[in-house]
């Protein structure tokens, strides 16, 4: 018969079985973590009606969605959580208890260039808070707070969430009478740290922007403005006064400043950095991004802020939200290719394998349910193979004990259990066999599955 | 602005949050149980090249793809988990331990005819075990025990799965010369549940099929053998070496049958049954359905069976397994529909809700980070409204309890717990506040997501 040659899409991440056991433990973790803050898990359809998805229309997001028909139906599938998110709730309001807290952890899809590390499909692992007409900064405040627990839950200890408020800088491009170029020079100034001071100037006082060098320096002056977080806030207050957006932002900036201290956030993970702009129009006050300390060229590895109007393509209602997006696919990515991975976590498919030495499974069985019933997961090998084969087979699996169960075993009612990874054997009476296996197991389990070497 | 119309595409199953909670907690157990026998998860693309997918062609699936083209790349859904599975296996042969099991709990999209209760995007929930050249028959008893202990984890008792042998209903056939027209037969009465024996008979009588009546009798009466198991097998035995196929197949389901009863599987809860032949041309072996006994028109909710070629397409390795899959949404719509769902389960994103009474939120995060710590999930209520407001929230959430924490409760360093079930409130110093709820909540958490009615 003629073959067709199996492959995986390029940009598509496909993990081996060990991976993927690390993969859905970072998943894992990520869910619980949103869950002890009062997220309700949330599971839309890939597929949405286009001119649903495509509501607000426009941009890069058209090129790159999949989209196609079936039937007499223009679908596409999902680019992110959010517009999903905004369909939800507008669809289900009447339902919804508001604020209304979701996350989301789920596959989105864009046409990309593939290219090393970047995905066509990839999880996205998001939190939204969402208000009804209005929705109190201490949301904004709460969010980074989550990421910085998950993140320290995932082992993850150098990574900085950078904290900036849109109000701040559009409340300081109207001191300048700049209003109309803010978003012109935003973009300019968020490419800061890419390209450099000088060619940040030589953009914004280039004739498609226009600036004078006065206006360059003075903006270049205030994003300057770095230090601690009180320094920060100290240096801002000398602005007050003279816009009304900026004080407000200035008010919401040291409202999340406190707040996050509350939250048990040290200041080495979070910082109030003024270049912090987003890209995206979509953000009204607080905005985030979090960067890895010893890995800036990758980026913001976590995404987010403050949005005034979550529907406004789909309903009239003012539904404010807060909310901020993990690229896990990415990350995972990033941390493989990087070896922050903690390969001492048990990845096996099974802790235990057991390899009956006798014609009658029944006793084999009985063994693996016992171990079974003590949440500890197990095989039984039931091929008729040499023994040399059951030992490479259970090597291949790296599974950490091995039992076997010949007739002596059986009589005496014990198992020999050998530890794969110390190479010691044991024979001991099936409750025993247990638990040991399950003491083992826990202390082969500890520690968090990613080893950031940046911290002893 | 114009706006559009929020909606979900039909077919396409979104849930309200509490449903979701109920749906992810089923998930979980199917994952855990899964787990628990030695099953790696695998995450494979949703997105597949249509020349990988579409490898084996033609029939209903080809008709029902989801297939669009981007960019220059022809790509399709995939409809199933097991074509993805084969082509993995195919692709990363080299890096596999075999047998190789995985499972697998993903959507799948077929464009069928929407109705009610049918999906277009649904969840399966697969077991496969995958064989190198050889697979032991023990995997066939293994497959439908994992199946018995997961169902009977999601609190379901009145199934029954439905175990026959491909082999015996062929080598039967073969004893009648009636091989070449034995799909049609077995699709045929495959049927016998749904249109009955006369309908069956007329079929197989019909110039298209073309029995003899004697014929005809004979397959009626061969697979109008019923009662227990052991029945059943001493009945097949009395046509015992007639065909080697058919003496190959009885000795296989009567080991299938010994070693469900070794697992521990009653015998109410699984049968073998000569009627269930699947429809699939791909099953060569054991085969499965599983049926609710008190819903026999829902039809099969987990199918499956033995097969000798995998990947055939792909490689020309012999890749022999046997796997089975629940339709998970589907499953989830029958119980919901049917009042199956347990209600009394907690269904609230929250355990605990905070109302702060201060204007302080110092405390209030405080005692949040004690609970969420212990595993409590907590919600902070962070929003600047009326106490009536407030508690209609907690209402709506059907949070379990909420805690007031005003200025006497910061003073003595306890928290206002009110049960919202009972309406019992309590003022508890906070660490005793932590495991009253904590004790509380374990047994609210008691009980399977299912409540089979059938079973007191």
């Amino acid at each position: 018969m003629a073959k067709v040659q199996p492959r995986t899409l390029s940009g598509f991440m496909e993990l081996l079985p060990g991976r993927q056991i690390q993969f859905d433990r970072m998943a894992a973790i990520i869910r619980e973590s949103f869950s002890l803050y009062g997220f309700t898990p949330l599971d839309t359809p890939l597929i949405e009606a286009s001119e649903v998805l495509l509501a607000k229309g426009g941009g890069e997001t058209e090129k790159q969605i999949y989209r196609f028909s079936k039937g007499d139906s223009d679908l596409s599938l999902r680019f992110d959580l959010t517009v999903p998110l905004a369909k939800y709730v507008a669809l289900n309001y009447a339902n919804l208890a508001f604020p209304f807290r979701r996350f989301q952890i789920g596959k989105v899809y864009r046409g990309e260039r593939a290219q090393r590390g970047r995905f066509r499909e990839f999880y996205q692992a998001d939190i939204d808070i969402i208000g009804d007409g209005k929705l109190d900064v201490f949301n904004d405040a709460e969010i980074p707070a989550i990421i910085y627990r998950t993140f320290t839950a995932l082992g993850l200890r150098r990574f900085q969430i950078r904290v900036n408020n849109r109000k701040i800088l559009n409340g300081f491009y109207a001191m300048l009478n700049l209003t109309q170029k803010s978003s012109d020079i935003m973009r300019t100034v968020d490419k800061l740290e890419k390209i450099g001071e000088k060619s940040v100037r030589d953009l914004l006082t280039s004739p498609e922007i226009g600036l004078s060098d006065e206006e360059a320096a003075e903006i270049l002056r205030f994003i300057d403005i770095k230090g601690d977080n009180s320094f920060v806030l100290s240096s801002l207050e000398q602005y007050r006064g003279r816009n009304p957006m900026f004080d407000e932002g200035l008010d919401e900036l040291g409202l999340v400043a406190k707040n996050l201290a509350g939250f048990g956030v040290p200041e080495e993970n979070f910082a109030l950095d003024l270049t912090i702009a987003r890209g995206l129009d979509y953000y009204t006050g607080t905005v985030y991004e979090t960067t890895m300390l010893d890995h800036p060229e990758i980026g913001s590895i976590c995404s987010g802020g403050r949005f005034d109007n979550l529907a406004e393509y789909y309903t009239d209602r003012q539904l404010p939200g807060v909310g901020i997006s993990i690229g896990l696919t990415r990350l995972f990515f990033v941390l493989e290719d990087q070896g922050y991975l903690n390969d001492q976590l048990n990845t096996a498919p099974a802790d235990v394998l057991i390899l009956p030495m006798t014609e009658d499974m029944a006793p084999s069985i009985s063994l693996a349910t016992n171990l079974r019933t003590a949440g500890v997961r197990t095989q039984i090998y039931g091929e008729q193979k040499k023994f040399k084969q059951k030992m490479s087979y259970a090597d291949k699996l790296a599974v950490p004990y091995v039992i076997f169960l010949g007739e002596d075993e059986i009589k005496d009612g014990a198992a020999a259990v050998k530890n794969m990874r110390t190479g010691e054997q044991v024979k001991l009476p099936i409750a025993e066999a247990v638990t040991y296996i399950q003491s083992g197991l826990s202390e082969l389990n500890q520690g968090a599955p990613i080893l950031d070497k940046g911290v002893q």
